[in-house]
């Protein structure tokens, strides 16, 4: 044991910020599944939630309420918890010494904390002066692991994106919303008259109206212009994470009656002529990505094929035939996996494996 | 009676061919509440329907089986049925004499036959060499109304265009599969593993993919380059309708769980700087258009809100933080109503109108 409370040479001890949530409950199953790096793993949520007990790794363990108490001996912390105790708690366990991936948007446009998306930037993870390292929005990172590829050989300029937006983005109270309403409205008529579905879904919980049978056009706060806070997220992120300060960006982010995994429309322009082989070609070897482009075949991406997958799935490739810099695609991502848990899991993994090497 | 079987100085003659379906049932709904400009209407659908009896301006009237026979006497007719049936009897009724209003897409590129929604080119209905006027699809109509007024005043250059379709573009089928496939997963927890939606919602009807709890992106047949005809369909048919042969037009059209109703977000790019002020102007004088747009106060069109009006609402309206000549919107319109019904029975009204002077 050193004097800090950690041990040398042995495996690092992580904090699961945030454990009973629906990323949290992801990123359980993914310490579950894959190759284990890990000491001791320490589980934290709310006090509502404290000596519940949860299986990771096969062991059951209790859940302890989050306090600093929390992160001593701990090396590194994943927060996927709301975006106000992410700020609280966040720079708490730096101090005590962790190393902290954040999945909320607390820290995200923070000049200090590196963005990361490890297919695309990995090695900005490694200065991190604040202790802290954010991962991007869900919906950015439907597109990004492939658009870093893509912007690697064409030089991306610009990006026009539309979003559909799955409902477990709001956490479990999104997913339970959802599936409620869908209970409410499954067998009637409803959706022909103005209202009724309005009058029938009763709570609409975190969203800001209906989402069976509808299609909500905002999520997020209200920013100055009109944007909401998940688009101008987009414009910043994609920024931040391609190193493209004056990148073009604009989004519209919709939420859609689906429970998870997030799909988004993407026009992107680029300082060269694109050509769909070689878009294909760079898409078929890009780590993280599944292309899934033949629709004469019905093979494109769906939601309800990636749900529960890890890569980011890209289909619809096209040339625009009114630019030849212009290429269309939709791509599909499971939000609470590559879209949060698997990203974040990745970077933290990454960071054992420098400390395991400076030991 | 004149010699061609035609009353002149009477109402003229109205024929509904596809009065059995989706878009026929919108048809008899308005010709029971506007304004009452027909004489005798006659409701045509395939010989399965023959002999069933429906409403019309409060009047039960039979269906007949589509025939030549049908034709005869008649001064317009309103079609709505599938494409191929339009492209063989639509020439029927107009060398019978009959000018026709056609919904389907079978004629949506033919030079001689003018593309119309009477908010924008109305003056193009009445040169018609073949006797036909076409409407364009839903998607391109949800838009098209909002897009010719900030046309005349900004110069449109370029539309990015994603859809958010609704079922009942597929017609009854359509809207019947929806609601099927919504039975079967409410009060489920699918949604969360990949295939599971696949599994259990069995028959996809006309879509490629299970569309409960899921988007599908891809509407319409394969086209070169791995275009889908409904995205070829937006660009002819806003080049066309606009009167702009060289507007650079890219869509991607993507299928969503909404029985009634088709969003859409539009990128669009103009030749002169724009300003939201001026656009709210433009689009809250607009005919044809609402304009529903604060957001910071919980309004933005929904299809939940927008489904069995007449108007093309809009709001999300944006100016591009990256480009001054650059607007965002969403537009939310019924595809049964101005998507496809309103529209032809507008234009056929015209016509009626026309007779009418000329007799
Ligand atoms: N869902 C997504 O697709 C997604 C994607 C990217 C990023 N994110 C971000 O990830 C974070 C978590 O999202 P989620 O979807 O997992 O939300 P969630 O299902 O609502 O879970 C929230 C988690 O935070 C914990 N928590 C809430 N208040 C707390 C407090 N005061 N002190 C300690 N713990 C507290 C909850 O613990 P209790 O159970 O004890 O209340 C729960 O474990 C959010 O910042 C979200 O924006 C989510
Ligand atoms: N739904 C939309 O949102 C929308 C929007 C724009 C344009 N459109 C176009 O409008 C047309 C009708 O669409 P819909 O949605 O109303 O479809 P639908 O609900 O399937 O109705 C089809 C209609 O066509 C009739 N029909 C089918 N085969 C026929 C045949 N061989 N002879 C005579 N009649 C026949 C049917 O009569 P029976 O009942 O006797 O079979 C029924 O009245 C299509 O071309 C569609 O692309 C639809």
């Amino acid at each position: 044991m050193r004097p800090d409370g950690r041990d040398s040479g042995r495996k690092p001890t992580l904090a699961v910020v945030g454990a009973t949530g629906a990323v949290g409950g992801v990123v359980l199953e993914l310490l579950s599944t894959r190759h284990d790096v890990w000491g001791r793993i320490r589980l934290v949520a709310s006090e509502r939630s404290a000596g519940r007990r949860l299986v990771v790794r096969g062991e059951e363990t209790e859940v302890e309420a989050l306090s600093e108490e929390a992160f001593r001996g701990v090396d590194v912390a994943v927060f996927d918890v709301p975006d106000e105790v992410s700020a609280r708690w966040v720079p708490v366990a730096a101090a005590a010494g962790a190393v902290v991936v954040d999945n909320s948007a607390a820290f995200r446009r923070d000049g200090d904390v590196p963005l990361v998306v490890p297919e695309v930037n990995a090695a900005a993870a490694r200065s991190r002066r604040r202790g802290i390292v954010a991962g991007p929005g869900c919906t950015t990172l439907a597109m990004i692991v492939a658009l870093g590829p893509l912007h690697q050989e064409f030089g991306l300029t610009e990006l026009v994106v539309s979003s559909y937006q799955a409902a477990s983005e709001a956490g479990r109270a999104g997913a339970e919303t959802l599936r409620d309403q869908l209970v409410k409205v499954g067998g009637t008529d409803l959706g022909s008259l103005p209202g009724d579905v309005r009058r029938t879904v009763g709570d609409y919980g975190p969203f800001p109206a209906p989402l069976a049978l509808n299609v909500v056009p905002w999520a997020g706060a209200w920013e100055e212009g009109g944007w909401s806070s998940e688009e101008t997220g987009i414009r910043e992120e994609s920024r931040r994470i391609l190193g493209l300060p004056g990148l073009r960006v604009t989004a519209t982010c919709v939420r859609v009656p689906v429970v998870t995994a997030h799909s988004v429309s993407v026009h992107a322009r680029f300082e060269n002529e694109v050509t769909v082989e070689r878009a294909h070609e760079i898409l078929s070897s890009a780590p993280g990505v599944v292309l899934y482009d033949d629709p004469a075949r019905g093979e494109f991406p769906t939601p309800a094929d990636v749900v529960g997958t890890d890569p980011a799935w890209v289909g619809r490739v096209r040339r625009c035939p009114d630019d030849p810099n212009a290429l269309g695609l939709f791509a599909c991502c499971d939000n609470l996996r590559k879209g949060a848990a698997l990203n974040a899991v990745q970077i933290a993994e990454a960071v054992a494996a420098e400390l395991a090497a400076e030991a």
